[in-house]
């Protein structure tokens, strides 16, 4: 395992800025590791969740928070890159039943892909990334088989992996229910205020309560039994 | 295999500008593909290459070409854009015999999953790479083990690989030298003065003669008995 010069072991954790990613920054730190958080700025219309995940970083305590900047409305394919409509109001047993329109091509991959280069630059020998399998909104990219092919790949990709030292791709929340992600997540400190999970907010922030995200988490949070802050705060 | 409105079959072409990228387009357009370009704007300091892309795509016909930028320095770690020392002059036996500081941590993976987001989005089954594994700079993510892990990962990554509909991922070049890369180019009617391998060109983006890139793409053009016609004009 690679240590941090304090001797830490060090992390990459890839940071939304929405509440999976905060809580799989949670479980990094609890599992003691240096948390490097990596935010890919993408060109998505919910521009807020990147000022979420700097606050989020900052209240952390992370010291090395990098934003990437990656245009994908040149690639497009996606309602949460272009102008088409998000999908509002759909009943729970449709999400997660095909690929919405919010599917951004390829998204995960090229996330992984970015925080591998950052794991290699920073000598971070696992990486957190917060797909989850069972709430899931239909995206091909979050089902673990992807996820250990994507490990598989970072063996043969990097300088470090010639070396014999792989890199480690770890989703904790993939077998976790929305509920016991927020119960997760506010059993380790995190203030959910402080995150976005809105496909398409109001332009103070606020979420419409209404897009596949809004709906998938009011359903966590009811199902855990607490009330969401950041609704609270906003709605 | 996909095919366009036109009833070509389509394919993404990574075209960095290089003499590679450049060879591979004339063979995806040789075997009868409708290409989309995929141009990776990362912050490097060989800009002149992005330029040269749009050129050449232009001279080629393609007329769907996407220059995408990613702010690769956010995360470092490569000479290529960063400010340390491009090595020069190195003997060829060196070259080759370990990873070097122009190795951008991840880039294939990254150029890879860009390629692969535009394949989906533009209905694409094939991505040509030049990925070269002969007189390769030692870069671990041009070795062909590393290409067929990326093949498997694409099938579960997307959309298109839940459907059944693999992405096709060619590297034409991985068992060609530099000299048999310039004949087959030169044989499909490619204007290598299109083209920029430089690693540290000049403001006028002429060659510097003597990185990596341009030791290999030199001897490459004197093992084809051939004369490098960018040296010509620029040098």
């Amino acid at each position: 395992m690679q240590r941090s010069p304090k001797g830490e072991p060090r992390a990459v954790v890839l940071l939304s800025g929405g509440m999976d990613s905060a809580t799989c920054l949670a479980l990094a730190q609890r599992d003691g590791f240096e948390v490097v958080a990596l935010t890919v700025d993408y060109g998505q219309r919910h521009r807020v969740e990147i000022a979420r995940a700097r606050e989020l970083a900052q209240a952390r305590g992370v010291r090395d928070h990098r934003v990437v900047r990656v245009d994908l409305r040149e690639i497009g394919g996606s309602a949460l890159t272009g102008t088409a409509e998000v999908p509002k109001d759909r009943p729970a047993a449709e999400i997660g039943s095909q690929v919405p329109v919010t599917y951004v091509p390829a998204r995960n991959t090229l996330f992984l892909s970015l925080a591998l280069g950052l794991a290699e630059v920073v000598a971070a020998g696992v990486i957190y990334i917060g797909a989850t399998a069972v709430d899931y909104s239909g995206y091909p990219d979050c089902r673990p088989a992807f996820l250990k092919a994507f490990e598989n790949l970072a063996k043969l990709a990097t300088a470090r992996g010639l070396r014999g030292e792989p890199v480690e791709i770890r989703a904790p929340l993939l077998a976790l229910s929305k509920g016991e992600i927020a119960r997760t997540g506010v059993g380790l400190g995190i203030d959910y205020r402080m995150t976005s999970s809105c496909y398409d907010p109001g332009d103070d922030g606020s979420p419409c309560g209404r897009c596949d995200a809004c709906l998938l988490r009011r359903k966590g949070f009811a199902e855990a039994g607490l009330v969401d802050p950041a609704l609270r705060t906003l709605g």
